[in-house]
């Protein structure tokens, strides 16, 4: 058992919703939510289950949205009702990690906090808890926003890349960031990969609640002064009532682009944590195992004859027999059916769109 | 309105299961029930509706199976319940056309009968209404085992075939038969369509209830002696509890194997009627109207993009988004989902049972 330092703290963001994984993931249940592998535990559950370690229940802060708090408590239900912060509208992600931020600080003033989406994969999670130990100790010690940055193993276009700087004599596999790349296109990702010094940004943070309310007031004025308004009504049975208001006024911005790529104290820390954003279907394919016939499946009854390379994602018990189908998806829940072939699923979106506007809200 | 002949009675038989058409048909939901063109009607509904003006409700017989007689009250409101025979085992059609014989001689000494499969599907309508008219003229006044043929359109090798032989001389389109074919191989199918002498096997037939009690005492008697035990009893309250004990002790077996092939006194009417058994999905394809992409849904919520030559078979209001399929079937009912190409569905036989050995009889 790792020793655990009093002052930490986790921030899980988990109030997103996305049509990518549609049907399998619906607005009312989005893939945080779901048992994308069919271990018995969601993407959400997997991501609390890796901290526990690091941090207790009562240290663990979800943000989300009103709309999931049934789906929270049922699914985190030891988490503190209070631990749970809903906000009133989707903003992106810097109002979400100010808000949480000014939470943290008025119960702890020497706060320090790891900042984690809910829906991705991490395959090594010893890894994981000792880069994000090491980076706890790194952002206490130093007036520094840190992030991870993943040693990428592939071209792959749709992550954004961190471009690593000098090396911090202090603290081993840490170095100030360089650069922030959006997605690139292949022939860049290709550069990128070769050159060695760029690495996959995870989207998760490290900071002292201190030091990245000092970069909101800083960087993203717009940001602070909303929520600074509240500075006496944080953790306290008002803070709710301030938030309904103030909160929509917030601008909507992530807060890659508010701080991050601003700010003078970002370091980054590099790892292998075997990290999938999970944001495709092919990106699940090929983090998933495989069954003897080289499909994914959920645990879904599946009989099949001359299919591989497919995803099956079936909610339910239902028996799902196929032939023929190479390199498509196949995902199913509730009132949708989708069949598409791999390499289209950037149709996905736009198909999802017109079964909205075609047969309605129902459907999203 | 034609003018009914007051003898005149018609036998449904619809106690079929077939795994054909699963999952969109089921055990529990077999295809006469089902809406199978989307049009507000069953096949079994679809069946009653065509011999109405020729037969009312209190003259229409249905032969079933116990487990259905919900389904069929729920669908044939106004038939009468003493007009629905209910076979307390599967036995092929031989002992069915046989009960029903019985129970309506008992009813009537003077009867005719037009006994007709549930889930054909017959296009033209009147033509069928005269030449059933016709035919039970001729049944009426002849000793004769009557059957449709239908006028082939392509070399099918899913349909029996029958070969005509003199022409009656008072009955125009009315010859007798010179043989029956079994399902042909391709070649033997295209030389019996060139030859214009091969008509296909209806499995519709009309006879006097005298006439085909006779030919089993003649040709059957194994099962004759099987219902000539109740002949007291048939169309009274001890009915049920006879067929209970007797039924059950019929050799199964079909009525064109037990009278059909063997009677001496067989003819057939040869008709065009725009007609198919729907024996296969490619059939329910070819008989079904397309949409704008030539695929074929049962009124579902599709939206596709490059599918075409395929089968959307969906219960319920669910949406189905598919991409990229050229000539599959995809059909989907309660707790099964089945995509197969449609060249490949004399496989889907073998993968029920594989479903059902594998996950149980939940899912037949």
């Amino acid at each position: 058992m790792i020793e655990m330092n009093a002052h930490r703290y986790c921030v899980i963001m988990c109030g997103g919703v996305g049509s990518r994984f549609w049907p399998f993931s619906r607005s009312e249940m989005p893939k945080q939510f779901l048992d994308f592998f069919g271990t018995g535990r969601t993407l959400l559950q997997m991501t609390v289950d890796r901290v526990l370690p690091l941090v207790p229940h009562e240290r663990i802060i979800l943000v989300s949205n009103e709309a999931y708090l049934p789906l929270l408590q049922e699914q985190l239900p030891d988490i503190p009702r209070e631990n749970i912060l809903l906000e009133p509208a989707r903003r992106n992600t810097a109002p979400c990690v100010c808000w949480a931020a000014h939470h943290i600080y008025a119960l702890d003033r020497h706060a320090s906090i790891m900042t984690l989406p809910s829906d991705h994969l991490i395959l090594k999670e010893e890894a994981f808890r000792q880069a994000m130990t090491h980076g706890m100790d790194f952002v206490e010690t130093h007036d520094a926003l840190l992030t991870l940055g993943i040693t990428p193993t592939a071209p792959e276009t749709g992550y954004g890349y961190i471009q690593r700087g000098q090396p911090c004599q202090d603290a081993e596999g840490i170095t100030e960031v360089k650069c922030f790349t959006e997605k690139p296109s292949l022939e860049m990702a290709e550069v990128l990969l070769a050159s060695g010094d760029f690495f996959w940004n995870s989207g998760i943070f490290l900071w002292k609640a201190d030091t990245i309310l000092r970069a909101f007031a800083d960087l993203a004025p717009d940001i602070a002064e909303v929520f600074d308004a509240g500075d006496d009504l944080y953790a306290t049975d008002a803070e709710n009532d301030f938030i309904a208001g103030a909160f929509p006024t917030a601008p909507s911005i992530s807060v890659d682009y508010a701080i991050m790529e601003k700010a003078s104290n970002v370091f980054v820390k590099t790892v292998d944590l075997g990290w999938s954003d999970l944001g495709t279907w092919k990106a699940l394919y090929e983090t998933s195992p495989r069954n003897e016939q080289g499909n994914v499946t959920q645990n879904c009854r599946l009989i099949t004859k001359d299919c591989s390379g497919s995803v099956f994602a079936i909610k339910g018990d239902k028996v799902i027999v196929a032939a023929g189908l190479e390199n498509y998806i196949v995902a199913e829940n509730g009132n949708a059916l989708l069949i598409v072939p791999m390499d289209r699923e950037q149709e996905i979106r736009h198909l999802v769109n017109e079964v909205k506007a075609r047969f309605g809200e129902d459907y999203s």
